[in-house]
């Protein structure tokens, strides 16, 4: 039995290096060897037990990579052809996927999010995708590995909070926290017509790179305070869009203390331990305010549109990969990434 | 000078009849003679004191009557045409009105709402109607007053529960609480294709009344676990919208944890004390939920189309209002309304 | 090798009973054995070579039966469940179809139309499902074959009509032709919440039960001119949605004379020869018009919801099934059906 | 009484300065003084005959000026304040308007445009702008009359094709026609996030512009099939939506030969003679085609969102002001602007 390298979690705070059996492609099934991949925030929160997966669960969810084995029923694809997966991996057939649900797969609670999660991730040698036709898009000529990396979560997710926040040309958008998602975010809010765009961090290499991305305006909020400013932008007025890209109570709640009235939260971030909904801001519920949350969409269509805005050099989101890894070097990735020492962004990982 | 009876806010506790002036049409206004009110759910947390109103203010948001004045550049009416107005009052023309938010008309959270509130309102014999032009609304022939005396907030409310929680053909829906705004949700829910309605409630004669108007299960929560039977019913899917009707911490949370993953909690409560998202309910943020807060619609065409839908028999709210009192009587309608007494649902208020 | 009965085109005009085959279901597919099926005014297109299949192809499009046979990767059925399936059939895991437009699978104008088109279809004694996984729908128990009927087609249609027109509580629609299809649609305006539906057609049977099914207004062309009428009705301001169910220039037209300004025009017909737009009726392009086409939506959870609201008792088209046949005399069905002798509406086909 | 210069419609082909008398600002009213204003492209279908207004009318609706005269009721707003004014001025307050229907103001086609149409328009020393309350936008400071002066129309037009088209980002879209209205749809389909743009025109001035504007791949007809160019570049899939903005058969129809099954054909132009729809590429039917006419937006929140648009900088219109003439010398200005000459884009006119 042929066996590959793999990061598995194995108990809180504890990721290794291991050697696992490299699977096989099941029917509908497809065996991608990965070229790229990468650690994100939601990697960490396993690592810390804060989100629980089941010991010996290889983690990760970014692949990028060259496709090796096609299961019995997987057409229109071959062997050698370059591929990036969305970290969800939707059927596509069940009913809520046919119904637009697609990250909720299945009918339970982020029922998408497969990799690294339910099933065996990304950071390893060789990666086992399902429902591989709904899943497998391959890579334009002329783009690198790198150009394509955040396409799988990253991009989409941010990008999403701009899109499902219903971002209008025009639109005044403020996102808090610029970690990889939120800086998506910004992005996103970009492409999507905002003309005020404000960033709220305390990292001051995050609000720099923030304005590379698009931010009109970026506010360290240990220095300044987001809402006064805020408020003083927009002549009171407050934001169309508040985008929340952390998963804390005081992100969420300064998003719902900066939108104008009928405006919508637009929530990205993943909350532990409690959330509370200030009432005030929340104009005791008569403020038609919309709270959308959004799981990363997945999908091939999704990743041919997201590599079509790179292909297009609408956004150059390259300058987020500020390391580079071996696999074999993975668990010091993790210390780096998990504490975010020097300036880390994204870090790439190629077995 | 001509003076009116009205009931009047004096002080937490205390809502009293009183002579004020009869006010007159000033620019842009008009002057109706209220031939019908009533009292709302909303006018009972004034009275209690859990929502401030100042001392003096004229009480009441539920409209019927008469043209007696119209001011200065009211054009395309004439005085004695019987009218209604909305209990949300948009001007049209500022900002966010011309944007769609007409509740939060000049931009302050829920701006629209004027009468009652920031401005005297219909719970007296005169009523003074600003922006006459964007609110009156003449009543077509053959609705009497009862029949169209829950559109002003009521129905326009109820209705925008499932509206707002777009409610699609074959949708199964929940609404938690059954008073006279969530029985128009539930009569809301049935008009826009919901194929199962599930009421909650612990009053008989308000399940009773849900029935009628459209709820296929009704269920006494005093006697049965809501979300172990929505679970059943839905074969452990939960359903697509959940609206809540009440303002509770129970009810709100109670809504989310009903829901499919990707459905839409539709609020309409008016919300006091704290208020706590269950992170469990709320799959953490990753759920693809929605949540809609919704301030009753107000404006003539949003009255026409709600006399429309009376005038067509769609639905039969008549059998709502449940007591008549004369304005004279008004402090006893508020003691048997604020108490629930009687199979109370609403009371007609003549002058 | 195992032969069934097959309703086969054989060139245009010519429609017979011959023996074929029965298949086998390859990977993702199922054998499903017709119980119930029925004939489509597409069919009658078909046969009068108004829409081009090759020769030898089976007919029909919307099938009821039992499952026979599944084949490999074919999950979460048995054998011998009783199922719909849509007249489309979407895979679910092409770019369109993950992009929510699933009537057009694989990205070929109506590439989700197989069934009696690109495949062989429901007029047999068997059925080859493709993609099975996206489009078998079990049937609730308790609901008969003719109940069903409806939703692989006409339900699914005409309902369609309502929806993507976007209908609203307390609009006025009109529905132009009261075949199935428009039958249907106007089943569907009553479930969306129109406060005021008109029919136009010129047959009194079916005037009459469009009334069953939700109009208010019935309209005889022959007799009343349908625009003046419906100006009369809404006051010269024209209809907020207005459907098209027969595919003429005529009932086109119509449609765009009745609408107001900023209305929506949703078709449903299929057109053939020519189609030229009324500049006047258009407003030279500056009436804030929308012309939304729509096929048949298809997919198993759209076949689930469907079935619910037959289930529900929201609307009840068992009287649309006017005529029974066996499989053997489909012949004979065909001619009543095409002639449209003796009231018919849709003839059960049962093998 | 004073009286001021204006550029009179006499009869088809005749536009001729003349003397008026300066209005007066009666109750809703203002009086703006003119500093500067253009000509359109449908004030030459006035000037040609193809659109008809009533003789001795003063044609232009794109005004930005300074307020002389505020009449009754208007409040907000103080005498010199710089504003700008959309060519349609909804009033806010009818039933179409508080429907979100502001260009079809009073319920008659078109009936939101009143400036240079229905009543005097902008192409004068002063203009009298009805429902001021909801159409004098205040220009922010450090913005000159250059910069907001495609607001009113172009802008707001061109913008308009690309939103109601629903552009999502990674769409690919097409424009056909690159005159003013099309160079702004080309901005917005960047705005909104299109990743690949083509535009289609002849003549290469506009194709230039076009480009800098954000047009990836610029196609002159005359030398290149815009539709065999399309189905290469987008591997015979289609565009996801087409703009039009030109008004012409051939426009647009090539546009819905260009939309891939399930786009968006986003109809900008006014069309003249016939249109026909060309039933191979409208699929019949059944290609879940959208067609979304769009009459320039107009109100004071939309000159705000504008404005802001031009404040950030995320587009750059002052190089389409290619020529400056005096009031003086319109005739002049509309003898160039009416043959084109001499590569001319957008005319500003200065009293």
């Amino acid at each position: 039995m042929r066996t590959m390298k793999a990061a598995v979690f194995l108990r809180p705070g504890k990721i290794a290096l291991e050697e696992k059996p490299i699977p096989t492609a099941g029917p509908g099934e497809a065996l991608i060897r990965i070229t790229t991949t990468t650690i994100c925030g939601t990697d960490v929160h396993i690592l810390k037990g804060e989100f629980a997966v089941e010991a010996g669960r290889t983690i990760g969810h970014e692949p990028v990579g060259v496709i090796e084995e096609l299961g019995a029923g997987v057409t229109g694809y071959s062997v050698g052809q370059r591929v990036i997966v969305g970290a969800i991996t939707p059927c596509g057939q069940c009913h809520p996927c046919l119904d637009g649900h697609q990250a909720q797969c299945g009918g339970k609670a982020a029922g998408g999010w497969r990799f690294g999660n339910t099933i065996d991730g990304s950071q390893a040698e060789y990666l086992l995708v399902p429902h591989a036709m709904s899943n497998l898009e391959i890579i334009p000529d002329g783009l690198s590995d790198e150009e394509v990396l955040m396409c799988p979560d990253i991009m989409s997710t941010g990008f999403s909070g701009a899109e499902n926040g219903g971002i209008r040309i025009g639109d005044t958008v403020v996102i808090f926290a610029q970690g990889p998602i939120g800086l998506c975010a910004t992005a996103g809010a970009k492409l999507k017509g905002a003309s005020l765009i404000i960033v709220v961090d305390s990292a001051a290499t995050r609000l720099d790179m923030a304005k590379r991305l698009g931010a009109d305006i970026a506010i360290d909020y240990t220095k300044t305070d987001p809402l006064t400013e805020i408020m003083r932008l927009t002549n009171g007025r407050g934001v169309d869009v508040a985008i929340e890209a952390l998963g804390t109570q005081q992100t969420f709640e300064s998003c719902l203390r900066a939108l104008k009235p009928g405006g919508t939260l637009s929530s990205l971030g993943v909350y532990s331990g409690k959330l509370s909904m200030p009432l005030d801001a929340f104009a005791a519920g008569l403020g038609d305010h919309k709270i959308i949350t959004t799981l990363c969409p997945g999908g091939k269509e999704r990743m041919r549109r997201l590599m079509n805005v790179v292909a297009s050099g609408r956004v150059d989101l390259k300058p987020m990969v500020t390391h580079r890894f071996k696999l074999e070097q993975i668990e010091q990735a993790y210390e780096l990434f998990a504490n975010q020492r020097d300036g880390v962004l994204k870090i790439a990982i190629t077995p």
